[in-house]
């Protein structure tokens, strides 16, 4: 093998993944994912809207901070820019649809190389759009969300509707209304927007009011081009604590809800929540859905994990069967996502150079989420761990607890119930029960 | 030194701290605290309103999950509950007289034991406050803030506002009653609100939802009591991500703003912002004043550190100079704390053991602030520090960008402001001069 | 029930495990944990030498830095020491026994309450040894280890064998004698140090050299006492990064090897690892196993977990079935563990306050390690998980790979042979199919 | 300006630095640093042996892993590989004289352009290490280290001397061959090892123990062939603990100081350690001089900071005057680094666009350790810092606590002493007296 992948006349080589070989040896077949198979009522493809990520899958050069790309891929190596962009949209289509994912998500700039004119840029996005329809058409894959990457060129590196310049940030907008208008073009069924340099450096050189305000403003003003223009799905915010900059405004789900409740932004905006980002912020991938399924903001996932050793966004695929059945836990409670899908927002290692590791770590993730949704639909099922929840808070159901919920009692009311009811009962949390739950529907 | 701290009378051995020793050599006299100092037109004092923990200083015993207490204090060592409370309060009042302390703080629990009695705790309380409200008026010591303890207690293991079972609540509720009511009494300036186990060890069995709606219900209900009862001061939340619980609902100044803000508490709930505990949510503390500050919500702060290689609240005496000066310019732009003081939240390690040591760890952190306080002052009166960072947003100030904030410019035409201006100028963020500028002035 | 847990009663009324009822749906009830199933040529029970914890499981009151027991144990109420030592020894060999837990691992202190009286502690710990005794002869149990608390008592708030204080330390000396005695008289298998507070609060303080090196003269000193006195098991340094102290000497296993390495103790330490410990550390558990492997030093484990999002030793109980796998992996290649076992060094947590719980707790971990056990061992007899391996470094089996690693080759050769041969084939590490494995059989 | 950054111009238009500036309010001219101040009986300059590093300030793009570069050098624009190599010299030299910095340091790639041929990147290397001699010559400038940088070419994605293929470690032996020739060449003082791929992105694929082999194997023929060619100087490993792989065989100093005393490389190897490689490994900076110093090993330091909020490799330039004290007692108190220097292996922001900013950069970091080092100082000749220190191991200087040290006790000797002497006393360890010492003399 050459220093450049051959990926493209490799994905030939790979046969159709075999659905049918459930249970098999073959690391190449699925074990648990079988599309059809109904789980809770639903086929299964309907829980789990998989999608390709774009910019990892078929842009992603291994490259990192101390090195050079080790994924070279050979529709880069020559030809111009539509030419290059469409032989690198042939092979995405391939393996997309090779693998079996109904989904793709791409930012403006993965689909085709922008350059400084701001036209130009959005003649050639027409053009691949054009394009991109054409294989849409021809083999049934769909757009689950477009977007902008207002975070790669220089000029957005002190944010983009965050920056300091309105200059910046009226070439940002620039970049949202063509990409709006091509997630249009296409079906596409949401916009997503992850604020990747949206924060700061350092607080020292931050008008940070100023620029959450700037935030609010530009997303308005996207969100209602949007509407005017006909786009009916909807918006997400992702979340992510840092990185790149040093404190991103999109900290985490609590702090977007309430980003979107203090903007007036909630009855368009919804949350994408990516595993990874969960992991930077500190918290649990289940909390952050937890606590967006309860805001009723629940849109869309970006499956991937990190490294619970090292505090950057590795991005790596998912693979942890019990975290992803507590994840799962909380999806089917919530009655699903609210429009969106599971994003592979994931890309194999700087040394996963053959081209059968693309396809076994798309393969590994679809199947562990599958397994994760089989196991956690049993938990629900057959076991007691509904009751369990639902008992745990009965007190508040009826009596004075339930005045209390009704806002019916004074403190004084609620002093007195104290000190006529004397010391409460211990009441175990039953914790590791739970936990062992899991393990035994695994 | 016996193995039991004689600490009661150690007091007495310690002389007034010097005032005027500025720029001495003896380490229990302040080089740059002088509460007298005017620092932006006000008196050292009023940006520095300080106040001594009951807790940590009079209760902490050293003890930690893996040994035993090592501070054994006189007062603890005989007598009846009232009688021990009195000795400790007496021992209390004649340490913060001396350092000058203007102010101190307190649970319920700190002030005097309790049992599982709710009319009996209520008994002792009074009898406290009584004799608190004659050691005030005899030193001038002002109460900053009450607060009811609802996490120590085994009843509470499940949380106490947000305890599964309604009878907890009700007794988390006759504790807030009567704390309300021992702050009213002895003319406390604000109440405060630490959801020590407002949170969750496990989702598994966890209902976030109700839970929260229960601890906003108990908040409107808390507060309604004290308005109706002449209590005119300010509310605080004091967020903490995690421990003890794994996830505590008030994680961080973003999170507890959204959930006042969607629980309409906007008005009369403000922040305490703790050091410590912005550490353990992955933000500088600077970033916490800043998020309460811009919403207006900059209440109060609790004064120490944690220890970034240890992932628990050390709650160690503020130290770092650079850091605190960061806080203070934050402070002073934003016109000072709202009703709230500095209230040194921090305990002497389990092994400072000698009565000098919370001499020492009380006058090095007053100094440390009282520094920070006039160098932060020095840099926004005599640097370029703050029209830097006006310049920087100037463009919002008039034209296009104005426009734009004014919510005049369509997605439209900020594409075209784009296309028509060509590509923007790179200005460089200068975070290395702004981060020397404060050394310049420490 | 009342608010004392009425545990011994209720070890009574759990029916004693079924082992026979694999697959079982009863959650007291064992899946996977058959302990006379064979793997990789040994019975389960011989890789599987699982442990109970004296500390946590009869001693663990369930407080927290904030907040008091939860865990109130019937023998804790009444007598006097000895005779509430012989009924908690009562219930916790029922208990192990009940559970067919093969050992249990003690601290002195733990089996009997200790004065500050040198004598008398001997005294009663020899009681209770010789009462151990014949509950071991009575129910088959056996000691995998003993150990000496040397952090609880306030005496050692600076350390035991590191304190600045040549008395603490003779004090030290002193409680490490009568455990090592203990352990003999009781057939223990090995002997424990972990060291926990033998490091620094500051090192503004510290002399670390010194504490070091008296630090090993120590345990020269215990081990030469030991020898001397026929024991002839293995001494166990069990690695801690911090907590309670902000830093411990023995940080992780390449930092203990390189101390044993360095003052001679290489012949008779070994080292005891924890998952929780490696956590803390920044490590994976199965990092620090392999460590310790490659040393041939790999002693004994203590299994339990920590909280990715908590940094402290929160000690739950295992239950993460991948990452387990991958530790069991690394033990099943290194040929097991050296005289050691799996001791459960886990906590239920405080809210967990049904005598069940514990039942619950000790069944998962075991289950979970026994189907770790399986997974491993299928992936090494059946995939081709140590193929790729080896293959991996086939290089350096033979011709110039080898000359080099023989010793054969100058700086100068190595230079001739990459100018000869020129630039390199790419080989993808395969990490996405190596981790797919892991998951293809769990 | 244009989007290139004119550095190379803008050089000329910065005057020299004022040394005699001092106190100034000129932000590019030094308060505290002074080349010719007496420190401790030496010039400033012996201690604070500054160097600047090549790849950061003239190889560094801004570049991040979700941007493109930001600082776009003249001397990158245009010309052959020799030429643009020359023009980033001249450069270089420009900028390091015009600071007064003493010497400078690099890594091969950063001073010439490498290709995939081996005797042309030696031919390249020599043609530069011939302009840089002469350019040394003019200036006075020194070469603190060189080294090879191992990690960048996608050869080396599996690592260097730890590949697991020999084909890949004998390029890198090449490279070393090449740069220790090119240290010699030019007077280089020591040379240095960063293993920046040195280690594994998952143990799945990795024979730990053979590359670690390998690894001690490749370092002893570097020394031998250096040693053999004249090279007296000091080989330095830098510790690193993750980043670019997940795990890196020199996490940290104890972890490196084993593997030196493990195979034999004690006599010609000391450690380079870096203030945010520590941080990153949870340990503070002072904690890894310490460890090195007790080993003496203690060889050199890279001058940077982490941030403690971001968990990655920040590299930002030192500012806080606390720390750096803690880290100047270390360092005074071991006598000062063996051989080695204060390189600032630091990197102005992404943001940080304009050439004004690399000066003020390196101005701040120069001047806040001139501070720190009087600081310490001053700390250790008039403050009781060494006394107290002393006086708390006095206990081991004279009687038993001496026979003990020396090794003449038993642990029944140890015993009887404990029981003889009864409890010891309570010693405090004055933690917050010595933090607050340090303010003082701040």
């Amino acid at each position: 093998m050459s220093t450049v992948l051959d990926q493209k006349t490799l994905f030939s080589t790979i046969p159709t993944i075999q659905y049918e070989g459930l249970e098999s040896d073959n690391p190449l077949a699925f074990r648990w994912y079988d599309e059809s198979r109904v789980v809770a009522g639903k086929p299964m493809k309907e829980w789990l809207r998989f999608a390709g990520a774009y910019w990892h899958s078929f842009n992603g050069s291994g490259a990192d901070p101390f090195g050079e790309p080790t994924h070279l891929f050979p529709w880069d190596q020559e030809g111009d820019a539509i030419g290059r962009a469409k032989a690198k949209m042939d092979a995405a289509f391939e393996f997309l649809t090779k693998l079996g994912l109904p989904y793709y998500c791409f930012h403006d700039v993965d689909v085709v190389d922008y350059t400084n004119d701001v036209a130009d840029n959005e003649r050639r996005l027409q053009t691949m759009v054009e394009y991109a329809r054409q294989k849409q058409q021809e083999t049934g894959l769909k757009l689950l969300w477009g977007t902008a990457n207002l975070f790669s060129h220089r000029r957005y590196m002190n944010g983009a509707a965050t920056n300091p310049d309105f200059h910046v940030l009226a070439h940002g907008a620039a970049q949202v209304k063509a990409a709006i208008d091509a997630t249009i073009a296409l079906g596409g069924e949401n916009y997503v927007f992850w604020g990747g340099r949206e924060g700061y450096m350092t607080l020292l050189n931050t008008n940070m009011q100023r620029e959450q305000e700037n935030f609010a403003r530009f997303l308005h003003t996207c969100k209602d081009y949007a509407r005017r223009n006909g786009f009916t799905g909807s918006f997400f915010i992702e979340p992510k604590p840092m990185e790149p900059t040093k404190h991103q405004y999109d900290y985490d789900a609590a702090t977007v809800i309430g980003f979107l409740r203090q903007y007036d932004l909630l009855d368009d905006f919804k949350l994408n929540l990516e595993v990874n980002h969960a992991t930077l912020a500190g918290h649990t991938f289940q909390h952050e859905l937890q606590v967006a399924a309860d805001a009723g903001l629940l849109g869309s996932i970006d499956a991937n994990r990190g490294d619970y050793q090292n505090g950057w966004d590795t991005d790596q695929f998912p693979n942890d069967i019990y975290e992803l059945t507590e994840a799962m836990l909380v999806i089917l409670e919530a009655g699903g996502l609210q429009g969106g899908g599971i994003n592979f927002d994931a890309k194999i290692r700087r040394n996963s150079t053959d081209v059968q590791d693309l396809f076994h770590a798309h393969i590994g993730g679809m199947d562990i989420f599958a397994r994760a949704l089989i196991t956690a639909d049993n938990i629900l099922q057959k076991s007691d761990y509904r009751q369990i929840r639902q008992q745990r808070y009965a007190s508040f159901d009826a009596g004075a607890g339930k005045a209390f919920r009704d806002g019916q009692l004074t403190l004084e009311q609620l002093r007195d119930y104290a000190a006529e009811h004397g010391e409460p009962q211990i009441i175990s949390g039953r914790q590791e029960y739970l936990e062992n739950l899991i393990n035994r529907y695994i």
